[in-house]
C-alpha cells in the first residue's frame, strides 16, 4: 500500500522580486509593483509530499517528528521572519519569486534527505502558497 | 526545472440543471432541487494550472499579467454575476453541471493559448470548486 | 453564565439586485453587473446567534436539535437552490440585497422564536456572508 | 472528456494510536503525545475522488446521490461520533494512523463500488485530512 | 487608543456528551451520537480576546509571547491530545460541552491573569469553534 | 433597521518591528525574531465594517462602490507591496505592530469618512488579521 503523505507549515517572510540582468526599466515592467526597492511579503504556505509504503507494525509511512525536524532545520529557521533577497544566499543571485522558492525548498530538502530518510520514504512533491491565490507545485 | 503554476479566480454566477434531452420527470428525479425553473447559484473557484520551465532570468515559468488577462477576457468578464444557462452561448445546448463547466473553461482557455503563450507554457489543468465540497477537475 | 452560542448554515440560490422605484438608468448605475436582468447567485454562509444561561444539568445554552429544526424550516428549505426574487415573497416588493436578506432570516426566525423556546434562550443576533468579502450582521 | 469529481465530506472521531505489536515504550517514544491511553479526536476531512467520462445527456460523470449515499452507508454512518479503535473493526487490529485510516475508507468504498457504479465511474483517490496540516492519499 | 488583540490556538481532543444527573434514555434523547459512550473527538480553535491601551514605546497592548506561554500553561498542555472527560478534572461532574468548555478555558485563564497582566491588559473574550459549524463565545 | 456591514480587503506587506525608544538589546528582548533588521511580512486582511440604515428604496446601507474606492484610496494603494516602515509615514515613527496598523487604517479613513458618506454610515470597526491567528479590532 503506497501513500502520499502531506504535510503543511506556515512561515513570514519578505521578498524584492528585482533580476540583476535585467534594466530597471525591464525590471518595473515585468514585476510591477513587486519591484518596488523597500520590498513587500507575505505569510507562506508550505506542503511537503512523501511517497510511502505503509509499515504494518507502526501504521505509519514516514516518521513524522523526523520529518517536522528536517523541515524546521532546512526552511522554517532560516526563511522565517527572513528577508529572502538579503538572508537567503541562494536569493543573491536568483529572484525569489514563487518557482525559484519552491525550488530552493526542494533543493534544500533533498540535500538532506537520504541521510534521514534512506530510501524508505521518497520526497514526491513541494507545493507553495505565496497567497491562497498564487501557488507552485515541483513534482520529482 | 518544470513547475506547475497555479492561479485562482473567482466568480459569481446562477445556472439551473435542467437536460432538453429529457422529460420533466427525468429532469426533477435526476437533478432534484438543482432543476428548480428559476435557477440558483454558486461563488463558484476555478483553478489555473500551467506547466513551464523557469526563465534563469526572470524566475518565471509564465507572465502572470498575461495570463491574468486572458483568464478575465476569456471566463470571467464574460461569466461574472451571469446566469451561465441564459448568458453563455455553451450552455444553451449544454447543461452548466461543474464537469460541463470545467470544460467549457478549457475550450476558451485553449482556443487564445497559443496566440498568447506559444509553446513556452503548456496550459495543464482547469479545477472548478461549486461549493467547498463540490470540484470538478480537468487534465490536459 | 451566559454564553453566545453560533451556528453556521449554507445554501445556495440566485437573485437580481433591481429596484423596481428606480429607473432602468438609475438601477444599472446604482447595482453595476448585480442589476444584470438574469441574475447571478452565491453559496451564502449564515450564522445565528443565540444568547442564554448554560443549564447546570445538560451544559446547554439551547436545544441545538431545536435549533437546527426551526432554521431548515424557516431559512434553508424555502431559500436552498431557489431565486430570491422570484420565489420568496418578501423579495417581490423588497431588494434582495445582503442586508435586506439578513433583515428577512431575522424577521422569519423571530416570528416562530418564542413558540419554540419562549424565553430562555434568547435571539441575538444574525449574519450573512455573501462571499468571503462581503458581510451583513444585525443585532437585536 | 474525461474528468475527475471529487466530493468532501467531514465526520468527527476519536482514535488512539498505539500499536499491539510494540511495546508500551516503544509506543510512547513512536506516537507521544497521540498514544495517550484515554485517546483523542479529531474533525477529519475526506475527498473521494471519481473518474469518469461526462454524458452528454445529463452533463455528468457520475451520479452525485449514488455517491453521496454510498459513502453515508460505508464511511460516514459507521466512522460518525464514534471511537475508530472500539467501533470500527480493522482498527481492532491496524493502528488508526491517516495512513490506516485512508486505506480502510478506500477497501470500503472498492468493495460496494462494483455494484453500484459498475465501470462507468472509476474510483481514482481518497484524500483524508487530520487536520489542515496533516494529510493523506492513495491513489489507485 | 483601546484595542482589542484576539489570538487563535488549536488543540486535538475528545469528549463524550453525557451527563450523570439524567438517565441513560434522557442522555441519549438529549445527545444523540454524541452520548456513544466511546466518545468521539474534535480539532478545537480557541480565540483569546485580550482589551488593553496600546502602549506608544512598544505598539503593543499585551506582551504575545507571555499570553501564548499563559495559554500553552493552563489551556494547550492539559487538553491537547486529551480525553476530557478523563483527564480535566472539571469534566468529572460537568459535561464537556463547548458552552462548558468555553466556561472552563475562561475559569483557567483568569485564574492566572492578574498574576501575569495586571490591570494593563483586560481579558474580554473566549471563543471556541468545536467544529466551523459550531461556536460558544464568553464574554466577561 | 440597523445593520452592520462588513467589507474584507487583502494586501501584501513587509515590516520591521523595533522601537526607536528601546535599546538594541530591549527592541531584541521584546520582539525576538520580528526584530530582525531586514524585516518580513505578511498578508494583511482588513474588514472594514460600517454601521447603517437600510435605505428601503436602494436597499442597501451604504454605497459599496463608494466603500471599496475610499480604502482603494486610503489604504490598499498606500500600502499594497510596500514596506510599511520606510513607504508609510506614520510608521517612521510608530512601530507597524498590528493594534498600530489598525489605528493608522483607522485615522486615515476617518480623516475622509465624513467628506464622503456625511452621517448616513458610520465608520463603525476596522479588524486587521496579520495571519490567521493574530487579530487586532478597534472599535469607534
Amino acid at each position: 500500500m503506497t501513500v502520499h503523505l502531506g504535510r503543511r507549515y506556515t512561515f513570514c517572510a519578505s521578498h524584492r522580486l528585482h533580476s540583476p540582468a535585467l534594466s530597471e526599466a525591464e525590471n518595473k515592467a515585468l514585476y510591477g509593483k513587486c519591484n518596488n526597492p523597500f520590498g513587500h511579503g507575505h505569510n507562506y504556505e508550505v506542503e511537503v509530499t512523501v511517497r510511502g509504503q505503509v509499515d504494518p507494525v507502526t501504521g505509519r509511512a514516514v516518521d513524522l517528528a523526523a520529518l517536522d525536524s528536517l523541515v524546521e532545520t532546512q526552511i522554517l529557521a532560516p526563511f522565517r521572519f527572513r528577508n529572502l533577497n538579503e538572508e537567503v544566499p541562494a536569493f543573491r543571485s536568483e529572484v525569489p519569486t514563487t518557482e525559484n522558492l519552491a525550488s530552493e525548498v526542494l533543493r534544500r530538502l533533498q540535500s538532506a534527505w537520504t541521510a534521514e530518510f534512506g530510501a524508505v520514504a521518497r520526497l514526491e512533491k513541494v507545493r507553495i502558497w505565496e497567497t491562497d491565490r498564487n501557488i507552485c507545485e515541483i513534482d520529482i
